[in-house]
Formats: structure tokens, sequence, C-alpha cells
């Protein structure tokens, strides 16, 4: 048994704390700045207003006026914030981290600046004491776990990854139950670009439902799987030549951050829905405000995947023929083009 | 422009003459002894009684008995049967076919002969004379192809692979239209294997749905969309074993036959339905009546790679550990027991 301290107690923070209550650990959950009513209303009755669930009252809730508090003693600190929300995480944490206190992060998200594009444990640790970032090597989480489902305790897989064996052994241990099954990766690179370019990509997978849909459908109980099944396919083939230009492995793609991920945020993941919505004809600033404000991280991703392209380009580490899908999704998402997927580009070589 | 003749009236058989003739030949289908019905309704009506559709006059039926005259001339032969009716195929075909005339094949499945396991383009030339069996190599298709959807002119992206490059390359200009995209493959074995294991791996993702709704469901919108999602990754790594014992590549289990295929008999296929009601609890024989009649060729495939294990894991191919999602599979749908999926044993080394 060990205490725990999770940081940011948005629907997948707040989530995490299941297992690790059930694994038998003390878990404490801090909200940052922008969480304030999630603490209030924990605190008040337990229930989680955006999961729509009462949490065990062992889970004790903290405003971030209080963190010094909850980081007393903590023997694992986990990092809930949005990917926007990282550079914030890194000063938060940095008086508190220990190289002997293990942390685990489920922030997703690929940085950029300008020369190289990044992964966020490494984001994490940047702001850190030198002598601490030097020691501790972050966990990351990928794979499918939608947060609403994992607080109700639907069986999940994830894969945890880091660059240290023996922290992401221990941290394995200590979250597993018997319903959430971390498995291990060393991979950190191709595990982490999969987790971010999920979001990207699940979006483009969602067209051919939002297309049937202004189509009014078609006879019988026919829609267009064979068409999303088609670009789910080109998607993990840019996944991996993306992940091969960073220097992943392609067992990250075939596997849980890859595959597992893309399939569980098609069938349940708010990017599908902004997908859809794009695939109907509807116009992106009207497609966005159908989203009413839910952060779109696949905008992120096109975005920063745009900027770090010509770079990767004249390295010769990935070709632009090799990623039609990304590039009309990024006309389509970033610059308002209509929906028309370039099936007839698919599956060109990635060099 | 070409003469093309379809064997097999089937729902998948008929829907290939929807590209062939958009893409300007002459198509003739031709029924087998079980079509009758089939071609009887086409003659009438053009309309084809399970793919619920009136198909295009200008594909003209034929039934068995008349396969000498719709074979004339032909330049393109598609097989169209059934797995269980590749053998009918080969003896039937053997009298028309040449070597000059190319082979289509969209039947899928493995065989089991006592010591190797084989793939159907080899099954099908068993019968032919030998001089033709001999420089004739038949093109398989596969990836995420609906019938009902191909028909109804979705797009539809799919791999066609075969031993024979220049044979390759011109059935695929033979069949591509603007809404059917054929990619080439030379992994003969990794497509047809993929083709051939999703029809049963479909069956475990569609598990938790069944247990899912079994349960009444639970608050909110929850479903289990982390496990299912679980259960697709361990497939495709089951899927990569046993492509890599058989000497296939990663290329086909991430592409259109293997990921792609996967995620449209999930979505949209009879397998899903099948593994829905063995999740939901039902005993085995109430659930194989629930699916009326239908073909279950998940069952047969379970039964092929039961068969043929013991042999491949003692020539260190493979490993029984590795494959805990079929194992539990077989127990299910062979042997009749209760779903328990587990989780736990997944994601170990093939070897």
């Amino acid at each position: 048994m060990a205490t725990v301290t999770v940081v940011g107690a948005g629907m997948m923070g707040s989530a995490l704390c299941l297992p690790l209550l059930d694994a038998g650990h003390q878990v404490r959950l801090v909200g940052t700045h922008l969480d304030g009513d999630i603490i209030a209303s924990l605190a008040a009755s337990h229930v989680h207003p955006t999961l729509k669930l009462a949490l065990p009252e062992a889970i004790r809730p903290y405003g971030i006026e209080r963190i010094d508090e909850a980081m007393q003693g903590a023997e694992l600190i986990g990092v809930g914030v949005s990917s926007a929300g990282i550079e914030w995480a890194s000063r938060t944490l940095a008086p508190f981290v220990l190289p002997s206190v293990p942390i685990v992060m489920i922030t997703k998200g690929l940085t950029w600046d300008g020369e190289r594009l990044g992964v966020l444990p490494d984001a994490l640790t940047r702001h850190f004491p030198a002598a601490v970032a030097a020691q501790l090597a972050p966990v990351a989480v990928a794979g499918p776990c939608i947060a609403g489902e994992l607080a109700r305790r639907v069986p999940s897989a994830v894969v945890l990854t880091g660059r240290d064996r023996v922290v992401l052994d221990a941290v394995t241990a200590l979250l597993r139950t018997d319903y959430y099954f971390p498995f291990v990766s060393e991979d950190v690179v191709g595990v982490e670009t999969c987790a971010a370019l999920k979001n990207a990509y699940a979006m483009g997978i969602a067209f051919p439902t939002g297309q049937h849909e202004a189509q009014g459908g078609q006879a019988g109980s026919v829609a267009r799987h064979n068409a999303e099944s088609a670009i789910f396919a080109q998607a993990l083939h840019e996944m991996r030549a993306w992940v091969s230009a960073l220097g992943g492995g392609v067992d990250s793609v075939l596997g849980l951050a890859g595959a597992g991920d893309l399939d569980v945020t098609t069938n349940g993941g708010r990017t599908g829905r902004f997908g859809k919505w794009l695939g109907t004809g509807l116009p992106l600033a009207e497609a966005i405000a159908k989203m009413e404000g839910a952060t779109l991280e696949c905008l992120e991703i096109l975005s920063v995947l745009r900027q770090a392209l010509p770079r990767l380009e004249a390295e010769g580490r990935v070709r632009r023929e090799a990623l039609p899908l990304l590039l009309h999704m990024q006309e389509v998402a970033l610059d308002g083009k209509p929906v028309r997927v370039p099936f007839e580009a698919f599956f060109q070589s990635a060099k």
C-alpha cells in the first residue's frame, strides 16, 4: 500500500484514482486551478460532475491551494492534466519531485520546438531541478481507456512506457487490479507518438459516418463501414510512418497504444463526433461550435504535425506522399476545405 | 474492356460484379448448384434476394448448367464460392482454365491437411491440369469489404495478392473504379492468413458487447469499448504470431487484410453478432440457433487452428502462451464454456 497523489481532477485523472484505490493505495486527488468546481463537488457530495458518477469516499479531494499538504509523503505522483497544461504541471510539481518518487502521467501529445518533435514525458521534467530530472524517468500511460468506463471499472488494458525499466515495473505493480491491466513497453517514442496521433486520425475515420448521415443513409442497414475501415488501415499505415521517422517501433503501432487506442477513440471519443460533423459537410466553424467547447486535441496535433513535416522531409525521415490522409485532414480541419478522402493515394511507401 | 465470368452468385461474388461492370467489362455471373434461387430471381427481375438490391441489367446471370456458355471467351475468371466450396470450384473450373486467363478469388480461409496450413489460392488449383496449375497463380482479394456496401458502391479499398506480379498488376488494372480501390501485396501467406483469422477474432472482440447487454448496461452512455479495443489489439498481436509462424509479414497484419478487415468485420459482420450472443451468456447451441443458418466461418477456422497448433508448436514456430485469446475463443465456441476473457495473459511474446 502506497500514498498516491494525482494532480489534475479532470475525467481521466479522476478515473485513474479508481484502480489506484482498488489496488489498496491511499489516494489524494488535487484539482488544478481549472478544476475548482470538480473539487468543490467532490468535497460536498463525492460526485464527479463530468464523469457523472459518485467516486468512492476514500479518494480525498484537494484544491490546488492545498497541494503542499497533498504531496506530503507521496510515494507515487500521478499527472492527469491536459496536454496544454504540461508546462504548468512541470513548474507546479518542481518543488515536490524526488528521484525516489515515481511519476505516472496520462497526458498525451507531441511538442514541436522548431527543430524536433518531442514526447511529453520529456516535456514534463523540463522545469524539475536538474539533479532530479537526470534521475527521474516519468512513466506514461497509453492505450484504449475511456475515462468514463475506467471509472466504472470496465476491464481496461493499457501500456506503460518509460526509460527506466525498474521504475516501469514498480509502477506497473502498483497499478494492477482485476480490471485494470497494465502492460509494459520500453518504446517511449513509439507509444507516445501513437498516443498523440490517434487523436488526429480518429477524426478522419469518422468522415464516412458523417457523409452517410448527410445522404440520409441508403437502402437496408448499409452504412459506410468499408470506407471507415479503409481509412482505419491507412491511419495505421501513416502512424507507422511517423513512428518510424521518430525512431519508434512497429510493435507500438500494432498494439494497445496504436491500433487499440485508435479503435476506442473511433468508437467512443469526441474526436470521432467532430470528424462526423465535418463529414456531413458542416463548415469548420460550425463543426467546432457543435463541440460546445470540448478540447479538440486533434486540431492541436494536426497543427504540430504541419509545422514539423517540412523538417522531417528535409531530413529524409518521411515522404509527404505517404501521408495523404493526414494532409487531407489538415486541409479539412485547419483550412476549412470539404471532405473528399483520397483513397486512390493510400498505401504509398513511407521512404 | 474484357469479358469476365464470376462463379458463385452469393453476396460477395455478386457484389464484385459491380466494380467489374463499372470498369467497363462485360460481366457474366454463374450461380453454383446452391444459387438456383438467386439466379432465378436475377433472371426474372434483376433483384438479388440476399443483397436485397436490383443489380444492373447488364450483369448477365447463368445457372450452373450453362457454365460452358458462360466461360466462352472469358478473359478473367472470378471465384466467389464459400470456403467450403473451394474443392468444388477447383473441379468445376478445371475444364475451362487456361494459363493466359487470370483468376481472381474472393474466397477466404485456411486449409489443414494434417501436416501444414495452406492458403486457398493453392487449394483452388489442386484439380487444374498440371500444366495450367504450374503457370497460373490465382489472385486473391482481401481487405475490408462488406458485400452489401460494395454492391451499393460505397468506397472500398482492398488488397490483391498473388505469386505472379505481372498477373497481379493486370488484374488490379481491370478492377479499379472510382469507388473500388485495389492495392497490391506480394505477401500471399500474410494476406490470406489475416483474411482467414479475422473471422475468428471478430467473434472475441464482440464478447464485451454481449456482456454489457446482459448486464442491462450501466449509468450514462458507458459501454465496454475499453475491453473491446483491448481484445482488438490482442487479436492483432495473435494474428501477427500466426502470420509470422507461417512465413508472412507484419505489413499484412497492419494493413487492409489484417487491421482493416478485422475492423469492418467487428463493425458490420455476422461473426460479431455471434460473438455478442455468446457474450450475453447464451449457451453455444442457442447462440448458433440465433444465427438462423448463417455460415459461421469462425467455427471452421477455430477448428482448423486447433488441429494445426500442436504441430506448429512442436516445430517452434509459435508458443501457445502467446495465444490466450484464441484458446479462450475455442473453449467458448467449440467447447461451450462461458466467456471470461483472459486479459491478464495478453501480450506475451510469440516465440
